[in-house]
């Protein structure tokens, strides 16, 4: 099947090369020339046969211009798919614009990281049954070979808060296992803290990708002694507690996870200063002065 | 080699199991007669040849009582491995006690639960490099097939660590997966919730066993409407916080994961009472009363 | 000074008591003609001198609708006073609006609930210096006696942020105390709960309003047998915490308070659950079936 | 009535004072002689008459040695007094030590801090009720002029018990307020955070002496400039969590407070780098590199 792929970095430029070894034509489009099939939107669209689907997987600050400039150049009956790191309150004024123009919208969660290329893209797929089922080929090509790694969660935006829900709990499970390796660290009579580590990818109740990811940080740098903890957050961390908040769901784990981060880059603590300061008033506890 | 094994309840038994099918020789001692191979402790060592060495695999409760009837029947040179649940800060007071008879002492925290017995166990072992050398015949049989799943984690004490912590880590990662379940059932959009939880078991960053067992648990059951979430805690969850208050480490996510459980077994809420009542008392907010 | 004042419900009625008490002039309207001293806000208009000043008085879920009726009978020069529980970020938008006919416009966030009539009424105020000044004598009326109780935070917006931050912070005090009274009464030594939190009240470091209150409370139900832990949130708790988020801010305290309000409205915990049938998976725990 | 009192430091040299001012007689023994008003524990046990009753305000490192010296001194019918930052489970031990020799003991938990000769100091005891009938005048002498500030808690324990939850409780109170200070502090339209907190003293539902606190440490430093976060805990934190996973009492609230000391006092997170190092190896994340 054909398919335009808007935006070929470092996730787009390995879906088109994931896509063509699968035996699916990919139109890609770039600002990089060097990268790029077509030297604009509008040739884009005229290689395409129509009912036209076309995949953005640009920035998320860029995404609704893109698509909105993809609309100029396409028409009634085509789809354009979202798989990006859109928010999922994003999706349904998107696809609400687009259906006034008789264009179908897909959003989808992609997960794979830097390893997708090699093990297939996870997706979590939002929009309309036909749309969802006129793009199984795609879908197909890109997904992991086994049984698992699609699914339709919904309709247009589920897609997304899929992937928002999997990032949540991905920032939970790594602070488990991060608060575990503080304690080995911290435990005098523990000896070998990263042979620990390695032991525990098989047959535990604990082994999962993340653990071996773990394991191979530890191979290559055994205390982490050349990294700092400063650890940054890119929206979906924040996005799944907004949604915790808006929905009255109690997520103490992901929202203390999320917090450390926010902790790991301050230099100092406003609020632990203010706690000096109000010992120092009431017990005359010694301070530690700038 | 030939190995002891006291105890031979669902752990013991399956054990004794895998350790036949891999060739070693296993004499084993349970209160049950149906179960044992001989019918005391007595008995148990003198069909061993010296240096004996004899695996205590009993409900922590029992632990020391096992092990100071043992230390009557065996002798300088033998070795006692304690592959219960027992907490670490027992096993330096027991290998002192044994010392003084000349008997070896290593403790071993097992993971693995049903599964272990197709599965292999993972060992954490704690001990003198000498002790645990002598024991390798053993550790390999049990362990899992691959190149994990063991690991000498320090002295005496540091395997009863190594498997706390690895409990600890399991509270967090499973209420991580917990809440993201929890936030995905209460999002009006999704609709496919198991769906998308199955999808999950490849090509994203939150695969793991764990995530495998709860699609299964979906499988059979897609609302787990008929459980309740009372949830009980067996003691490596507290002694893992306890450890993080000694050591002064913040240890949020896994702390929070436990806490959890407390709160699963309440009734009702003492503190929210407090609150309830501190509401009504100020801003003439509404109750619910009994 | 002359005020207008919509809406005068249990706080509206209580605060113009309290400006007559002080001498001020109001000119209150309710939509229950009972309570109120004019039939419409035109005729509300009518009563009072240029430049107007109109303070708002209303449900948050009616603020911007009672703004903008007023909006057209009054003119160049008014004030309106929004003293409401807003979220912060309505403000501004008012404020333009307003601005646009020339009508300045004054947040205040009010603390004191059904105690304000007594002690007055702490006042957080956002809003152009001018316009503060020009209805000091309004505050001056509603605070307290003391040197306290009012504040020019800022901007306009800036007092309903500081009220929200109040509301956010006494989530987090009133839990502090909620989690003492709960362990004081489970633990098995203590014989007097009730003695120990009214002994608190002087001379200690947590002494408080609000512990006063949970004093009086124990003192009409010393085990507070008559209420459930139902707790409803109002709005600032989540807004406090969405802007900690926006702001990278760790909320750890306040958030964990919010998530308790949320898990005492649930019957069963969907989290919980899924943590049940993790656990009945790898370690045949049991559970509790419906 | 006659008291004898070791340990005249701080706390310790206040009380006398404060003791002697209300008419009771105190014999004072520190070994610094400057202080002591004998120059033995044999001293001081002489100038006493039977039942004497001694109170020891030492630190908590030389409590056990001292009170075992003191019962050296004394005999059946007096009574020991330990009013120091005593752990509860030391309490009972003590007193069965003590009545093995007829010699009684009592805990007292005592609050106030630097504030306590002017204002009084708050006291929490344990012991029995003959033990604490008795000891009455000088309790009475000690406490606050008001209705409040002493409490029978229970039996031996209880005193300790209750003064390590309010010191629990306190961590909780003082971080929300630093929590809040810092949302504050991050508000862009915040222009008046000083103001905003001396504004609350009066008339809110956060008005409390750790607020009063607050504000004077905000009037002489008003951006906490001066200070560093760097805070430590003094082991009653710790007890409280400790106290609420032995008893199964869910404590998020000043859990968090207590872990955000011990996060103050690291460099930086050994967890933050398996964070990041984890980010970096799946997502191909940017690390800070030291």
């Amino acid at each position: 099947m054909q398919l335009g792929l808007v935006g070929l970095g470092r996730m787009g430029g390995n879906m088109r090369e994931r896509l063509r070894a699968a035996g699916q034509e990919v139109v890609g489009y770039d600002r990089n020339a060097d990268r790029s099939d077509v030297t604009s939107l509008a040739e884009l669209a005229d290689k395409l046969q129509s009912p036209r689907a076309v995949w953005v997987m640009v920035p998320a600050a860029v995404t609704d211009a893109t698509i909105d400039a993809l609309a100029e150049v396409l028409g009634e009956g085509d789809i354009i798919i979202d798989g990006g790191n859109s928010r999922f309150s994003d999706d349904a004024p998107r696809a609400e614009r687009l259906a006034a123009r008789g264009i179908g919208y897909v959003d989808v969660g992609v997960s794979g990281g830097v390893w997708g290329n090699v093990n297939g893209y996870a997706l979590m797929v939002g929009g309309a049954q036909e749309h969802v089922d006129h793009l199984m080929p795609i879908f197909e090509a890109l997904k992991p070979a086994g049984d698992h790694g699609f699914v339709h969660a919904g309709p247009v935006g589920a897609g997304h808060y899929a992937k928002m829900v999997h990032n949540g709990i991905e920032y939970g499970l790594m602070h488990a296992y991060a608060e575990g390796f503080e304690l080995l660290s911290a435990a005098e009579m523990v000896t070998n803290v990263p042979g620990i580590i390695k032991s525990w990818r098989e047959g535990t109740v604990v082994q999962s990708w993340l653990l071996d990811l773990l394991d191979r940080a530890l191979d290559e740098d055994p205390d982490l002694a050349t990294l700092t903890g400063y650890t940054d957050d890119t929206g979906e961390g924040r996005w799944t507690v907004d949604e915790a908040i808006r929905l009255a769901v109690p997520l103490n784990v992901i929202t203390a996870a999320l917090f450390a981060r926010f902790s790991s880059r301050q230099d100092d603590s406003p609020a632990m200063k203010a706690v000096a300061a109000l010992r120092q008033q009431f017990g005359g506890h010694a301070v530690h002065k700038r």
